[in-house]
């Protein structure tokens, strides 16, 4: 890997301010700063200064995002956009969603320090609430940004029983201006993000290109017997749930492993959630819940994969003599492809830093699924170590955040030029 | 089947007896009559009334249990006891053991209505706690009588700090007394009991036969993976715990139907209790706990199932590339047989009134698998409706009962005719 200190941005500053960021913590739970909190908009002030710092003009746009625009030097020049989040799960990391924001303010400090004056205006974005919040929905920002936000959503409330258009305003967006997609000026985003898992890290690769963003679809199981006494009900006069379930847990398994050796692009389903009624040793189980969760770059091959579930589930729960009461989508999201010539662009700068690339599909939902909706988007994925995410001991090495850094920061210098305005 | 009128027992006085017995419980949640409680001993007073205008004398005995004697017309002759238990689970039936109980009684008003004098000594019982009880000990009076009430068990405590010792001095008996088989008096026990199955109501036959009861071997199974991030972690790099406890279920459940179908006996086994860590939709399950319970009426079945669990469980962990971190056998009780002439007794009696007959192995624990380890001992099964048990649903026809108080009654004329003293 490239030296830290060759590279156009400066890694020592970029990681120093992440790790200040990371001490805005609730102080009995590092690391902590959950969407909407006092902590959180702790955060947010220590960010806009630094925002004003690196001379840009700071705003929070109705969906609640927090913007530092820098304007470009041609007129009527659209914007490319560049942030993640830095909102987090209760006791999570230091780097998911924040690597990426204070990655964006850094291309802006450099650009400056560079003498680099882009054509295009630049704003470095915190999307609001990219983690599920309090009010059950996660990339409320993003979302509202892309007019993805409905009317349902905005009525969500917390357990205090304030909706989540009220704790938008509380945190100087609007949601009732929110009805659309806000923006059709953004002709590029990008943005960095840990890669939460151990592909880059076992491949020993630098950079992840993101070919897409899996469409997440969930099901809910129930499969309903008869809680018989587990000593005297003879094997034969049994309607045992678990034994279905069992099956299913194991095809699903089976399944899932075919569907993501295909070569098709990424695939994965787990069963997650299992829960057993009356769960007694002496029970033969009545009744067995499941959630699926399964993830895909191809929606053929989600459809594939539920109709597998749909046939199976039915196949195993007659072999058990037992019912399926329940199958259903709790959630059901469409993949969404990065926009081809800006991962060209990222590749091209990357293998020009001389760092190593593959392509790679992110597993999980970001910001930018929501951002591709509106304008080309693009995404990096760095590498995080053992794959650990969303705890304290997720880490990702200061070379590795400024190497991504300085990634982007290329590909923007090359759409800038490159962009017919 | 006969008609309750015409048999040598007053099949419509012990019905009435039973529903009377029934109504002595806690009011929030019938039929509750708990070992040790207030409402358990006022149970027991009304009880020893009935024993007491029966013509019994009643006293309690050091393990508990409640009896009432009537003695034989010959000197020296040994005893036979007949009974079962009046404690109930939490929201138990009206059934389950104090049928047993009022049956004894009934057959010794029986007796003496009839005019037949008994040679032996015969004992109408109540065995102490036979369902769980807050000490964490099922069949305490029945373990104390036939000295299997080890010093450890008399430790015991409920969430209350109270010893068991303790609780069976405050309910009458004397647990220092308890060393060692209390009786060597007893020439034949009896007992009867509703199913608690639906093997006999499937097979519409009146009485089944207890061939033996079974043993019972519970084994607790931990299999550890990795709590990987459901969308970022390709099917190929995850350690799935569910993936094994998935496989090891299936697989439990076809070898149960195996050894079931050989014909060598009654075996059951269930995975009753399936506990998922973290549980959690979006992360890959890192630990599965499972306690499987089995029972079998031969021993070398049951070590042949544990021996089969032992290797799977390390066959299905290397397969899900998890760990195996814990396999082990929680409780382990050796199957009993029931004697075999008071068996033919018993079949011969049934036959002789007119009732169907099959010999069955009872799948639960009851007092008389500890009373064979002091005496020959032998059950009888009643039909119960839907073989539901352990639930206010619980029911049994009076004709039922009433069919099987006879055939004990004419079995322990038999024995008492036949038995050389």
């Amino acid at each position: 890997m490239a030296a830290i200190r060759n590279l156009p941005v400066d890694g020592r500053r970029l990681w120093d301010d992440l790790m200040r960021l990371a001490e805005i913590t609730d102080p009995g739970e590092p690391y902590t700063r959950r969407s909407f909190s006092p902590r959180f908009l702790q955060g947010r002030s220590w960010l806009a200064e630094r925002f004003q710092d690196a001379g840009l003009t700071v705003s929070i746009d109705p969906a609640g995002n927090l913007i530092g625009r820098l304007a470009g030097s041609e007129a009527g020049a659209k914007t490319i956009v560049i942030g993640s989040h830095s909102d987090t799960v209760p006791s999570g990391g230091r780097f998911d969603g924040a690597a990426g924001v204070i990655t964006a303010l850094e291309i802006v400090r450099a650009m400056r320090e560079s003498s680099f004056h882009p054509r295009h205006n630049i704003e470095v974005v915190d999307f609001l609430a990219e983690e599920p919040s309090e009010y059950g929905l996660s990339c409320v920002g993003s979302r509202g940004l892309s007019g993805k936000l409905s009317a349902d959503m905005k009525g969500y409330t917390n357990a205090g029983g304030e909706r989540l258009d009220e704790a938008i305003a509380r945190v100087g967006g609007n949601a009732a201006a929110l009805d659309g997609p806000m923006r059709d000026d953004i002709a590029a985003f990008f943005e960095l993000h840990i890669e939460q898992g151990i592909v880059l890290e076992q491949s020993s690769m630098d950079i992840g290109i993101v070919s897409g963003i899996v469409g997440i679809t969930r099901i809910e199981i129930v499969f309903s017997g008869s809680a018989d006494h587990a000593g005297t009900t003879p094997m034969h006069l049994r309607r045992d749930a678990s034994l279905a379930a069992a099956d299913i847990i194991s095809a699903i398994g089976r399944e899932a492993q075919r569907l993501a050796g295909r070569g098709e692009g990424h695939f994965v389903a787990t069963t997650g959630v299992i829960e057993v009624l009356p769960n007694a040793a002496n029970v033969v189980p009545r009744e067995v819940r499941l959630i699926v969760d399964a993830r895909s770059e191809k929606r053929e091959t989600m459809e594939e994969f539920v109709r597998f579930v749909d046939v199976s589930t039915q196949q195993v729960a007659q072999q058990a003599r037992v019912e399926r009461t329940r199958f259903a989508r709790l959630s059901d999201t469409v993949p969404v492809a990065c926009d081809e010539r800006l991962r060209r662009m990222l590749g091209e700068s990357a293998q020009a830093l001389g760092f190593s690339v593959m392509p790679l599909a992110s597993g999980a939902g970001h910001d930018a699924a929501f951002m591709a909706q509106i304008a080309p988007a693009a995404m990096i994925f760095i590498p995080c170590k053992d794959g650990k995410s969303h705890t304290p001991e997720e880490w990702a090495e200061p070379e590795a955040i400024a190497a991504g850094a300085a990634v982007i920061f290329a590909a923007v210098q090359r759409f800038d030029a490159e962009e017919r305005i």
